[in-house]
């Protein structure tokens, strides 16, 4: 397949002049390369603005999503993030100690939990809002407007054809 | 912001009928839940196929990099992940171990580690990407060609404008 590999844009990289540019190789074909290597730069920028060690990873995303999808299940939670339930149950769990969201079981099914966010956990969402905003402004700086349609576009394509059903 | 967020496309989604549709609420505006998503979908699915715990994360990519950057530095090697250096150092110290990869002194800069692979590592290489292909595939069937290519390049011109400097 190397002669399909898309070749890649590179615009306004400067590498210093001792250092020949870097050849993908291999790693030109694998979307998930792509992904973990500004997932791995978003990550550790966004813990040095937090600075919030008691805030976990994914918390945010479930916070989010409980206020925009109040009385959620945890099992629409895990699919919609992409992690295992049991994750994600630990997830919630950090959440209602902290007194930003709570569990009650489901008026229509008692078996599940209603997930619900607090008006401290939507302080708190307000506040993480910002901060990931912030740490992003730089690649939304680099894309127009149609870049970042398309993009956002494709990766929800990605997750709503190929895992929003797990 | 919120008017100008991208609308998802969901189309292929199957969301059981009791299961209303999941809002992103203010996770739209967001590329890093995006990414985040669909790499813990690819991580978990990739170790249950590679059935190597003796492989760490980040492996595969330095392994790759260094194959087709012979010589490579660590510091290259970093940028071109998006780790910190001292990570990548103890990649490279596990793939040493294994006998996938060496570091020499470079021959210009004797303060420099050159990194090279090695006939073993070649040749799980081989093995590596033949499970990585196998992990995206589907990916790969719900976007058409022109989709993969215009992904990889956003995806591509992002990193080059905001971290390869890094």
């Amino acid at each position: 397949m190397p002669g399909k590999t898309p070749s890649a844009p590179k615009a306004g990289v400067d590498v210093p002049a001792d250092e020949p540019k870097v050849e993908l190789g291999l790693l030109s074909e694998v979307l998930g390369f792509r992904l973990r290597r500004i997932q791995n730069h978003l990550s550790r920028s966004l813990i040095e603005r937090l600075r919030r060690p008691d805030v976990r990873s994914g918390a945010f995303s479930a916070l989010a999503l409980i206020d925009a999808n109040p009385g959620i299940s945890q099992k629409s939670l895990a699919r919609e993030i992409g992690l295992d339930q049991a994750t994600v149950v630990s997830i919630v769990d950090a959440l209602e100690t902290q007194g930003w969201a709570q569990r009650r079981r489901a008026e229509t099914d008692r078996r599940r939990h209603a997930l619900s966010i607090t008006p401290v956990g939507a302080r708190v969402l307000a506040e993480f809002r910002t901060v990931y905003l912030a740490n992003e402004a730089g690649i939304y700086a680099a894309l127009s407007e149609a870049e970042r349609t398309d993009l956002f576009c494709l990766l929800d394509k990605i997750y709503g054809v190929c895992f929003s059903k797990d």
